[in-house]
């Protein structure tokens, strides 16, 4: 591809426009965030930098629900906190199991053949989630698996992958319990502790309302075991845990230069997160994704995930043969300032996926979103009787008092 | 270590205290760019977002001095750029040699060990560079060797370290020619396509003057071809190079989400960069540099940097015996709220490290310090004749013009 260098005078001020962003994630934050992080810029050594540190990892211990020492975030998106856990807990030569929900824990595969592990793909159909007998299955056929990893909400599909069982049999064969919560921490319960989960890591930009840039991580006593026993070192410097953990949690020595506004939005985030209360949090997310639902579903269009399986913050909407997705999406842009989702892989074309994630989890969003699309799927080949969705929105709602 | 969970009321509100970034780096940025990352967010996906990282890829080239289409950032610090370029570059059996001038070029080594090549480490005396003979000898002595990394800038000692001859060496052996500019980019000239560089990675937080958080890289066709010719795939998923190159300069196909805040602030930065104009920028850093250089030497201290070898961007100043560096930095920081830097490794506790880097590098900042430094040192055990210091750099002012 040849590269069009403008000339300096040709890029000039930016001003991004608002966007309304009910996608999978990034969803906009707080303007709590956004304001805390123009603040005066803090070096990575100073001792205010420390606490706030500290404070972060403590707020995190509380969304985790968790008592985990290391307990920190790496400095990049969801996926350097899953390379993170997964490149310091295997080594090549390893095996481990993973279960492959969708085009994000469907990542798993390939973050850990890098490392030079080898993989036992357990897939599911698109909005299906894992049966336990399905682990049992492979812990039989596979004696020496390291670890299980898979995801609680599969951003992909809307999936909401039960995880008492799994963990259950996991632990049953003396594997680790690693466990993606990139799209549910912050909107869905992730008892880290209560769980038994041995590793976990999330992403700052979904229901945590944080912006994107800091992965947070949780690794409990055994998984750290695991990382002290390791015959060669992890084999990036940027991820190691054992050093970071050091940084945020120890005596603080020089590992890589934080973001510190990064870190004050994060930290910010969090701060709402826990004047909310994590019971409450969860409680909005689930009432509005499922008034989303229900305005959906007024609109005769179906949901794509296994129904008792459905994330209340991501809706993945499957579209009839012959709606044109992409017009939905660019006239939602264009037209309503609005970025929802498409599909990936082969639900490319045939879905919308709609979040509401975090600040943006309210019902002026979900009323929002169903008037767009009352207008503009009719121009994209599905035709809508007005007014259909909102209605079945304001009985949602009615009913739930 | 125990870990101390404040209970939510215990974490209020930040107000991170204003602090004069004088280490070496992060550094204070342009008001434009703290502005700036607060406007609001852009998904990863939006067009907007790739006209922004198209423009902040072209901007990149003019302060790389670069045609090479493969110029991006990596979202992670300086240290993610490092491990981005090396990790690609390297495969496991490789032979590298590397230039360590310090602290940071000496992390080449760890970075490549990790990725399981056979390192040559070529370590210099603090403050020394590193001669062509050396790297001559190294390179006659291990034949096959795939490249040789170094810095331009080590801002560990404060050493600009001469490339030319480096590069004939490397080049007339066949290997890849790599370079460190964390420290040095849009403060010094890093010109690499003049100067035949295959691979170089920078920092965000330094004289570019953006926020910590976004690393830039840039890589030739003969480097590209390199990481075509693989045997095996690159073991890092979030740090794959061909991925990030499509996602910001070739179709834009999903990859992480990138952090539009920080990269608003990156275009910024670099905005300001080529408003001021390279060659302008960087006589500024030099002149500045020149000016605290002549203070320090007038209070009868010396640089630590081998004389014709100092960065104008970072002074490494060596403290006689008996002389409290930590009383130095600590008072400093509670009383002028000015963050300097210390010594690494040996190096500990016998030096003080002063940048000026990006929006820093300005005269009102030199005699800031200086004047501090003039009040701070005989109580750190080093007399002082008040007005010495701030006399030279009158002096050395007045002789510029």
């Amino acid at each position: 591809m040849t590269q069009i260098t403008p000339s300096r005078s040709q890029i000039p001020e930016l001003n991004p426009p608002y966007r309304l962003l009910l996608g999978p994630g990034p969803c906009n934050v707080d303007p709590r965030v956004l304001r805390i992080s123009s603040a005066p810029q803090l070096g990575h050594l100073d001792p205010e930098m420390f606490t706030i540190l500290e404070e972060t990892a403590a707020l995190l211990r509380e969304v985790f629900q968790t008592k985990n020492d290391m307990t920190l975030c790496v400095s990049g998106s969801g996926f350097s906190g899953a390379e993170a856990v997964l490149s310091n807990l295997l080594e090549e030569g390893d095996t481990l199991i993973a279960g492959s929900l969708g085009f994000f824990s469907g990542r798993i595969v390939d973050i850990a053949s890098r490392v030079g592990a080898t993989v036992i793909n357990l897939e599911t159909e698109p909005g299906q989630p894992l049966e336990a007998a399905t682990l049992e299955k492979a812990f039989q056929e596979n004696p020496g698996v390291k670890l299980f990893a898979t995801a609680v909400a599969e951003t992909s599909t809307g999936l909401r992958q039960p995880l008492e069982e799994l963990e259950r049999v996991t632990h049953a064969h003396g594997a680790l319990f690693v466990v993606d919560a990139v799209c549910g921490l912050g909107g869905i319960p992730v008892k880290v502790d209560e769980w038994k989960i041995d590793a976990c890591y999330a992403g700052s930009q979904k229901c945590l309302g944080a912006l994107p840039g800091l992965a947070p991580v949780t690794l409990n006593e055994r998984a750290l075991e695991t990382i002290k026993k390791r015959r060669k070192p992890v084999q990036s410097y940027y991820l190691n845990l054992e050093a970071l953990n050091r940084y945020w949690n120890g005596d603080h020595t020089y590992h890589h230069t934080i973001c510190s506004n990064l870190v004050y939005g994060m930290r910010e985030a969090l701060r709402i997160t826990c004047e909310e209360g994590l019971e409450a949090r969860f409680a909005r997310h689930q009432l509005h994704g499922d008034a989303l639902k229900a305005g959906i579903k007024a609109l005769g269009l179906r949901i794509l995930t296994e129904p008792g399986y459905e994330l209340p913050v991501l809706t993945a909407i499957l579209l009839p043969k012959g709606v044109d997705e992409m017009h939905i999406r660019k006239t939602l842009l264009s037209r309503y300032n609005i970025e929802i989702g498409g599909g990936f892989g082969a639900l490319q074309g045939r879905l919308i996926r709609i979040g509401l994630m975090g600040y943006n989890a309210n019902s002026q969003n979900v009323y929002t979103v169903l008037e767009a699309l009352e207008h503009v799927l009719p121009e994209s080949g599905y035709p809508v009787t007005r007014g259909t969705a909102i209605q079945a929105v304001d009985d949602f709602y009615a009913s739930q008092h």
